[in-house]
């Protein structure tokens, strides 16, 4: 097998790199932000409007597969990719994260977890080497291992999650049989420094072929994680991945990019959409609004997304308003395209050696949603989840 | 302006006829069949779909887009063609199915119609001109008069309500102003065979540019709807379009063509898709059974529908268990598509003069849905619409 990642060029003034991922179903060149499609399908838009978009990989969940379709239909169908017929690049994540927040989790021991699913109750247990099976039975190109996900808390226990992630991660590697597949390890360690600097040399020491950076984004504010990609980043291999897992918002994308981030995947572009927030350049708009109504222009002018190019703010407001489907495939649509398009363009500014440039302007010209905003969504969002689980 | 409907050749064995309508935006082969787009959406599509799945002309309705967004928005943005970036024919019904049936009608006398928006319960007026304005405002190119519909029921009130629709038709007429636009009449006439003769008289000899035939397909026996049909096709006069609304089951747009119908409009093939309930040449199929959980084989073998052409069984009722969006797409592609195709295949048919052979295998292939299973249907709907009367 050739080098899974190989870099192109480093950014002289950042952190920044520009490479490119080789798998089985094709390359990825990276800075990449990769859509999810949690349940084989990402949200509303079909493989034509994916490729039409520029997405180049997509993600996909073994916990959400293994619970529905199941793997026997996966398998029998040739495969995840002959399934979506998908033909590019899959990643699939574990399954750790939605066993700690989405399932209802018996129990956790030194040899697995045992859970419950959210769809019907039913308990099935998935250990390290059972997750790499069926995520090698999945058939995606770079699977992930089992980690234990927890929210921010008390260091004891950031540290024993630590612990098992790290043994788990070893079965991992031991239980992999897949040539074709790459196995990525996942950093933990709260909002602990000295704990992920632990984390990424530990897993530095095994013989992964990338890094994703878990449990961020998950409620902490943007200057914890920083501070934690700060302190992750240099400890980790430097010709190897680096995955930032469920960040998705802009100026994320650019500060991560800024801090050596390759690769990123996020649940945000596709959510917000369907609830008629649409993401530009400067900032958040909500095609709900009333000012839209007759809006004659595009979401954003000079954008190249097929939305952008064919429909105006007062027809999107119009279907977002009268609850039609279309209308939340147009604004996923302009969604996705604006994070890949931003990671495609730092791509070009970071082989053009105007990355630090262009971050400062970009930076300038954004405006992130407010911080009260956000954790209001976000605990409004648990509510929902909690209520009604399979809408999440 | 040129004729609007030229017969190409007509069927020596059957009433069945080819033509071409022409439009200000482009001509309609026919017989044909048009998708519905209620609220200039058609539900689930964009009109990139819509040309690949063959379709020509779309349906909008004039009583949704009075409401939402506006016929002030819709003229703003340069017109319903312009507004839905569907570049191709547009035809609108008046309304009146609407007004009589999903509004709350408050009083209809000689002048008009006045009824409570089903969506904020606000009242409004119809008149036979300001209907007229109202279309001739959105920018279809086929209008509809507005017509007084019914339930079928007793003949007292079928008499006066279609010498109603007979002064309204005259008064459409004497409204319309716009040279570009085409205007079709409605026969009306409940289940009362002298009744809709007489309309098909009287509208015939009204300078109109189509004939429909309304208030069919509401619930009455497949024998009555086609015994109605008899009794008016041959007093429409010969080279205008005839136009049964509302129909969308396979056998009868089979049974329609050969009795002379041209065009054919129904929400059937896109509500059912949203059901999972998918039509091919031996009847219905539903991909919620489980049978299909891993069937490999597409929806239909030989169906050139994109959905068919990428997609396994297996994925569409893996989609559509999991209520992912994009699966009612798929399976809205692959009805319309099927629709679309059989009047092209039809129209092949009748130029080939093999039209009599094809109806004879149709309908020996094709199971119909069951009357009492589309009786239950219908009246859990009517049930649904009462209650949540966005849904329609």
């Amino acid at each position: 097998m050739p080098d899974h990642f190989t870099i192109e060029k480093e950014c002289a003034g950042t952190g920044g790199r520009v490479g490119v991922l080789a798998t089985a179903h094709g390359p990825v060149e990276t800075p990449a932000f990769a859509p999810v499609g949690t349940q084989a399908a990402v949200k509303t838009l079909s493989p034509v409007d994916l490729t039409g978009l520029g997405a180049q990989m997509v993600l996909s969940n073994a916990y959400h597969l293994y619970l529905r379709p199941g793997v026997d239909v996966i398998e029998r169908m040739g495969g995840v990719h002959s399934f979506m017929s998908w033909p590019g690049p899959v990643l699939t994540d574990s399954g750790g994260f939605q066993i700690f927040s989405l399932a209802h989790l018996r129990s956790i021991d030194d040899d697995g977890a045992t859970f419950r699913s959210h769809i019907d109750g039913s308990e099935h247990r998935f250990t390290p080497e059972s997750c790499i099976e069926l995520q090698e039975r999945i058939g995606a190109d770079i699977i992930m291992v089992l980690d234990e996900c927890h929210e921010p808390g008390e260091r004891d226990y950031a540290e024993s999650a630590l612990d098992r992630t790290h043994r788990w991660a070893e079965r991992c590697v031991a239980a992999k049989r897949r040539e074709d597949v790459r196995l990525y390890g996942i950093v933990q360690g709260g909002l602990f420094e000295d704990l992920r600097e632990r984390s990424a040399a530990f897993l530095s020491a095994l013989p992964l072929d990338g890094y994703a950076v878990g449990g961020l984004s998950v409620g902490e504010s943007k200057a914890d994680m920083l501070r934690m990609l700060d302190a992750t980043a240099p400890h980790l291999p430097k010709h190897k991945t680096r995955y930032l897992m469920g960040v998705g918002s802009p100026e994320d994308l650019v500060e991560s990019v800024h801090r050596g981030v390759d690769l990123f995947d996020c649940v945000l572009p596709t959510r917000i959409a369907r609830n008629g927030a649409l993401i530009t350049r400067t900032g958040r708009l909500n095609i709900r609004n009333a000012r839209f109504h007759d809006d004659p222009a595009p979401v954003e002018e000079g954008c190249e997304c097929c939305t952008c190019s064919n429909f105006s703010r007062a027809y999107l407001h119009h279907l977002i308003h009268t609850q039609e489907m279309l209308g939340y495939r147009l604004t996923t649509i302009h969604n996705l395209h604006a994070l890949v398009s931003l990671t495609a363009e730092m791509r070009r500014h970071l082989l053009n050696g105007t990355f630090p440039q262009f971050r400062e302007q970009f930076l300038r010209d954004f405006t992130p949603t407010d911080e009260h905003v956000r954790r209001h969504n976000r605990e409004a969002r648990t509510k929902r989840l909690r209520e009604k689980p399979e809408s999440f």
